[in-house]
């Protein structure tokens, strides 16, 4: 008779939540086991979702080279013609190599590996299916299987030219033009990398406004840098037919809700993800789940059964590799009460690769209106700062304060430019820590670097509400 | 008879010191009046001195394109051979824009320009020497005349192959080799960016580290990044001699202490500026002055004449543009009272603009050792991130935190890398607020960012403390 194999915690699924839990949970001295059911390590965050999409930006950035035009007073030439072939090598290299680390992580911390699809036999034993069939037992388990490009039946995503977010990565030619469907992250930020590719790009997007959680001016900032760089935006229209030819030189004809006709080479579908439960078994052991196919969790990323814990992008908002990492590291302390990690900063910044990159922290201007705060606001660009200068940014970038009138504290910080997500997390602990304008004013930064703009606008946003500006809005004080 | 104009404050130099100075007081509503000697506005932190050599910088980062070699498969090139004027072409373009920013900004605060030099007739009273003789009267003056490179006397500054930090920036002709005398900021900026240039590169250094306020663990991985660029520095060592010939074509033989002769192409002094006061008659009125020419004030940027206040480089360390321009801030508030900004964080950041990038802030290890706290340490590399895997850093940078043991609390920050000057804002919130490895690990990053390297180096000095580290220095937890 087969015995069957003992874990502290068994976790599903290899991805950025599950990795981080598992590792922790060995690194504290726990038995623990992880399932992955494809042949790659690193789930969505490093093998089809967050890392491929951002160094396919990055790649984009170089190939195109579109921030340095001109700025240097000579341009750099590939010698050759670039293809698919170099727009995927770097994403290549990286999911790969990003493959071996996270396997190699998880051995050296003596996680035991299983290849194959988890299901629940029931609360405390896991069947996999696979090669080798086997079922393991776990005092807890964490399910972090993650999330799946959502497919609308109306979408006939059988066509080798349309495609989701997933697809999107194995292209073999370069589309002559690209009609995205939803301008939510991922689609924003693939039409960005399309459109600083010089490729034709249209995104067809349901409302009118694009990232709708952003603050206004940014989002509108940019749709404005979009427009520079070609991608042409329907606003409050969808796409309802199809009309698609099997010969591959033919456009796609994509029919809209507005009744025009869209001629495109390529259709990326990218409005939404629905979480990865399917065949978990889920239901047959009585585990809560929610609306698009999640998991239902309390603070401590407990289910209903308190053996069963879930995190990352199956339990849906914010489905960020960042949050999730985080997730799994404090569901592992809840289980074993390691007590080191209870619980995350409840401020946390979101942020956007796009072309330029967008990066947030706290409350958006909408939501000081709504919340009737009396709020002021102050703005610094790119172009005035001297690292600004240097880069040759000459209008795209801007960063925007939102404060407390009264006691100048800084509710949020909004980035739209070259380096964003980066720059936001001195943001982030100013607005963590409730510190004031004057707290900002007070401080020095290198020079010249692009933290200035931190200085910058909260020099405009003490103009703004003495009544005293003598310049407009991004001049230097 | 000739009316004499009368000012609340006159500043003398453009520099980021006086430019910030003179705009404050006449935002608050007072009258200013400011005197450049040269023709250009901005002083050494744009026209000689930070800006060039920053700029610079990124051009040779760009023309070599020494970050991006093999990182994405095709490798660009420019489509000619390039020369000096191709290297300088950016830093000409910075230099014309920020001289039109800063006369810009002073004359919409509604600042008197003066172009001559300046010099006391009493404590109220200047005479201004130009094309237009003028005496002007005020009731507080700020000296913010800068530096300039010192001259020894042995060095033959008279031969056009042996430069200073001013006249570098006006060479003609690309050099095939280069000695840099001087291994601190500035000799090692710009032996960096020769190096990166793809010049063979000489360091003549007359102790055994380079930049001798670093953490000596940050200071030999930049040596070992020099060495990897081809840069050879010689430790313990100066130039005693010169035979330099009048042909062009021939080499500069310099003899060394050592008792070696080293034929280089150019040479380059860079040990040290002296504060600029010649001719400005502070011994006349009194002003006290000190070592290398610099002017003495007190903690309120004041000197021992009450209504003459002096900021920048001419008082000395640490003769920053960052820290100049908070300090023309503050003198401003002491002089009248603004009550805004009365004195800086004493906690700020050193950035050093090397190929790769240093920055600092808080204690080194050796301080830590030296006022005998009991500390940890906690390392993180570039590599090990997933935004320095898709940027292709693979052996370059790194972060080192330096923490008070018993208590967690973050007292130094060191990173060598790409950005270093940028990332260093976020460590130094830390040890500005005392905060904590635990709170450090409580924070969500954007993901991937170079930030990541914070929380990685916490999990690793929190591993070292607890002795339960299970993997080397940099691996990922």
């Amino acid at each position: 008779m087969q015995s069957v194999k003992k874990y502290d915690l068994v976790v599903i699924g290899s991805g950025p939540a599950g990795e981080k839990a598992a590792v922790k949970a060995a690194y504290f001295g726990y038995k623990v086991a992880l399932i992955e059911k494809e042949h790659k390590f690193g789930g969505a965050g490093v093998q089809t979702g967050t890392l491929p999409s951002k160094t396919l930006k990055e790649t984009a950035l170089y190939l195109s080279g579109i921030y340095q035009k001109g700025v240097f007073g000579v341009d750099k030439e590939i010698g050759r013609a670039t293809g698919v072939h170099d727009f995927l090598y770097r994403k290549n290299v990286v999911t790969n190599h990003m493959n071996k680390i996270v396997k190699y992580n998880l051995e050296k911390h003596g996680v035991d590996l299983y290849e194959g699809f988890a299901s629940f036999i029931d609360k405390h034993h896991l069947k996999i299916s696979g090669d080798l069939e086997q079922t393991i037992e776990s005092k807890y388990t964490l399910i972090a299987t993650g999330s799946y490009p959502y497919h609308p039946e109306y979408i006939p995503f059988d066509h080798k030219r349309v495609l989701d977010s997933d697809s999107i990565l194995s292209i073999t030619k370069f589309p002559k033009s690209i009609c995205v469907l939803g301008a939510g992250v991922i689609g924003c930020e693939y039409a960005t990398i399309f459109g600083a590719m010089g490729v034709k790009t249209y995104i067809v997007n349901d409302r009118d406004k694009i990232l709708g959680f952003l603050d206004s001016k940014i989002s509108e900032g940019l749709v404005d840098q979009m427009k520079k760089n070609d991608i042409k935006i329907l606003f409050n229209n969808s796409v309802i037919d199809f009309e698609l030819p099997d010969d591959d030189d033919k456009p796609l004809r994509l029919g809209l809700k507005s009744g025009e006709t869209l001629n495109v080479d390529m259709f990326l579908f990218a409005a939404g993800r629905s979480g990865q439960i399917k065949g978990l078994n889920c239901e047959g052991i009585g585990v809560k789940t929610g609306n698009r196919e999640t998991v239902v969790v309390n603070e401590k990323f407990q289910t209903n059964i308190p053996n069963i814990f879930a995190v990352g992008d199956v339990i849906g908002f914010p489905a960020l590799a960042s949050t999730s990492m985080e997730q799994g590291r404090i569901a592992v302390t809840h289980m074993f009460n390691t007590a080191d990690l209870e619980s995350l900063a409840d401020i946390f910044p979101y942020g956007i690769y796009t072309v330029p990159e967008v990066s947030m922290v706290g409350i958006t201007e909408e939501q000081a209106i709504e919340t009737k705060i009396d709020y002021g606001v102050g703005y610094s660009y790119y172009r005035d700062t001297a690292r600004g200068m240097i880069m040759g940014d000459t209008d795209s970038g801007y960063l925007k304060l939102i404060f407390e009138k009264k006691t100048k504290i800084v509710l949020g910080v909004h980035i739209i430019g070259h380096f964003a997500t980066e720059l936001i997390h001195y943001g982030m602990q100013l607005v963590r820590e409730q510190k004031t304008l004057d707290h900002l004013i007070a401080t020095v930064f290198n020079y010249p670097t692009l933290h200035d703009l931190y200085k910058y606008a909260s020099y405009d946003g003490l103009g703004n509400i003495a009544g005293k500006k003598v310049k407009k809005a991004g001049e230097l004080i």
